[in-house]
């Protein structure tokens, strides 16, 4: 009778209500039924990405919607910007390659940020039409200074594109207010559904930068998704169930309310950071995001027989690193459908399977690190 | 306490089975558990094709899955012969004109189809990189005559590419004994489940003509789903609990049998077609498909209050015309999740709506049709 909790950064766990309405009887989206509950979804992603401006709804993984920013508003052969520092961030420099955009690539090495000071060095040595960057990256649990960034990229013709998956409704990003142009998220991340939907806010900047672009993809074309939204409606037929899971999620995320979720999730990372240093494990992070946190292993530690021991022996799913961090970490998501005691319960598991395998430790240093931490912010 | 009935050609009602299969809680895509899924249901979606061809499945509407079929097989300037007799044929044609390829249209009127023997014709006067067409064609209740066509294009270099979104598990298509390069098809037809899947199989002659294609789209790449799938992976993130019910929808599909599917949906249509013809109503098509049946209105009447009297009063959701036959027909779905007592009870509705509304007729002998004709192929 174990219950089994996803601490994956994605897909995270989804809440019964929302699984529960993805159950009801399907129906049909060209209906007014559909529209207008698609409407309330808009309206309310607006709150959520802090946005007057039109927020889609894609069919399609976050890459899709990676892919839409792109291709709509940088012309051929245009030139961009890519702060550089994991294996997201990367894929906004993947896309431009396909698309033969000229690309300024300013690196971190993994685990770090990249210093606003070097964006605004770069913008004033050339004219870009794009500059993107991943807020939150997943790989390396490391978070962006966004707020710093757009206020160098607002003052230039460049737009400004995100990847916002893991931060938005996890941590702050305010599009309007900084001055994101684009700003994407998936389903699977704080907005607690299933994967299968990915989202865009686009500017009035973006837009007007939509219009001067032709491309040839009809799927992920942005005008037809705009000129759709306007009406309330979708090009092409819409993963109406994931809709349906949607409006529930996000009343109950505006319902908790945005700042309180940020706390929260400041909450559970801060308590897991502060356990990890009480059983003598370190952050990979110089710039540690909440949404997600990198756990370096002891040394001799092996990746696979930690998590396999965690998921078997205690229902916890934890990720692996990525690419050239592979098994040299696991992280462990603050995001979504999780609370304090999950990630209590978490701290706990893993100082069995620490010492199980091998690590000396205080045993209970670290839930009683995580429990200290977690009264200061809720109790 | 009336049961809702949707009789729209997709979306279709999903098996209470397959939704709450979908409602179980989310688990991780990066797991052994989720290869066996992916695998499992790959297997059995090359026996719903019947093909022993890779059959890719993407994230996204059967736009994308359009989109993923041409841009990768086609290069660019190529050349294209389109089939074209509805909304979803000039789909291909869109698509086709946005990449820039040199086309050569077989229009017919809406409501009939191509002739074979045209499609002879114009492959012997010119050499062409891919043909396309819409075997069922929903927007007009029509079938091609896919085998005879795929015996003409299968002697020449070009491929050929088509849309079986409602033929596919609704009605024969057999994709490797017929010769049909790349088969489309989406989650919420014949496959009785939500919209947000689309799967396309490929074949070895379509995968070697992708080998010399270079497109710069990265999420409709079809060399990066076929070298995941090779590894029962995905490259993307893909909808992890539509991929679940997908498994289980598959199960009761190759449970029923294929060919009892076929017939069953053939016993609907045809119940339909007789009921419509007993109480003086005209089937639009020249050539019409057993997915999907369209009839015309009687003189006078008006679509809207029509239907909206048909699902407000029964229940019964039908589906307008398209484009330049709104107004003129309504649609009615026999694909998936719908038996003979569904079908017989929207005849039933029909005719009360129908005399509600003025049409003149021998009340009752739509219903009596029906049964009849039901009774032939399952009484």
């Amino acid at each position: 009778m174990n219950r089994t909790r996803l601490f994956t950064p994605g897909p995270t766990s989804v809440p019964e209500e929302v699984l529960l309405e993805m159950a009801k009887p399907m129906f049909h989206h060209r209906t007014a039924e559909y529209r207008t509950l698609f409407a309330d979804c808009t309206r309310m992603l607006q709150q959520l990405f802090q946005t007057v401006n039109p927020v889609v709804t894609l069919a399609g993984s976050g890459t899709a919607a990676y892919e839409c920013a792109m291709i709509n508003t940088i012309p051929t052969g245009g030139k961009v910007l890519a702060l550089s520092n994991g294996k997201f961030a990367e894929r906004w420099v993947t896309i431009a390659k396909r698309n033969k955009c000229q690309i300024t690539e300013l690196k971190a090495d993994y685990g770090h940020a990249v210093a606003p000071d070097r964006v605004a060095e770069a913008l004033a040595a050339d004219t870009f039409d794009a500059v993107t960057l991943c807020h939150s990256e997943t790989s390396t649990c490391t978070v962006q200074d966004l707020q710093a960034i757009a206020a160098h990229v607002r003052k230039t013709p460049a737009i400004l594109i995100v990847d916002g998956i893991t931060a938005v409704g996890a941590i702050e990003v305010k599009a309007d207010e900084w001055g994101v142009d684009i700003l994407v998220t998936g389903s699977q991340k704080a907005l607690m559904l299933p994967p299968g939907l990915a989202f865009l806010s686009v500017s009035e900047k973006a837009r007007k930068k939509a219009e001067t672009v032709s491309q040839p993809n009809l799927y992920l074309s942005l005008p037809h998704y705009l000129k759709s939204l306007a009406d309330n409606d979708v090009p092409w037929t819409p993963a109406v169930s994931l809709v349906r899971g949607l409006s529930v999620a996000l009343k109950m995320i505006l319902g908790q309310g945005l700042e309180n979720i940020f706390k929260n999730t400041h909450a559970y990372a801060s308590a897991v950071r502060q356990a990890a240093s009480a059983v003598g494990l370190a952050i990979f992070s110089s710039n540690p995001v909440d949404s997600v946190t990198g756990i370096l292993y002891p040394a001799g530690f092996d990746d696979k027989a930690f998590r396999t021991a965690m998921r078997k022996n205690f229902g916890m799913h934890l990720a692996a690193g990525q690419g050239s961090m592979e098994g040299k970490l696991f992280r462990i998501s603050h995001m979504g459908y999780v609370d304090a005691f999950d990630t209590l319960g978490a701290v706990s598991a893993m100082e069995m399977v620490l010492r199980q395998q091998g690590h000396a430790f205080a045993f209970g240093a670290g839930v009683a690190a995580a429990h200290q931490e977690l009264a200061r912010y809720l109790g």
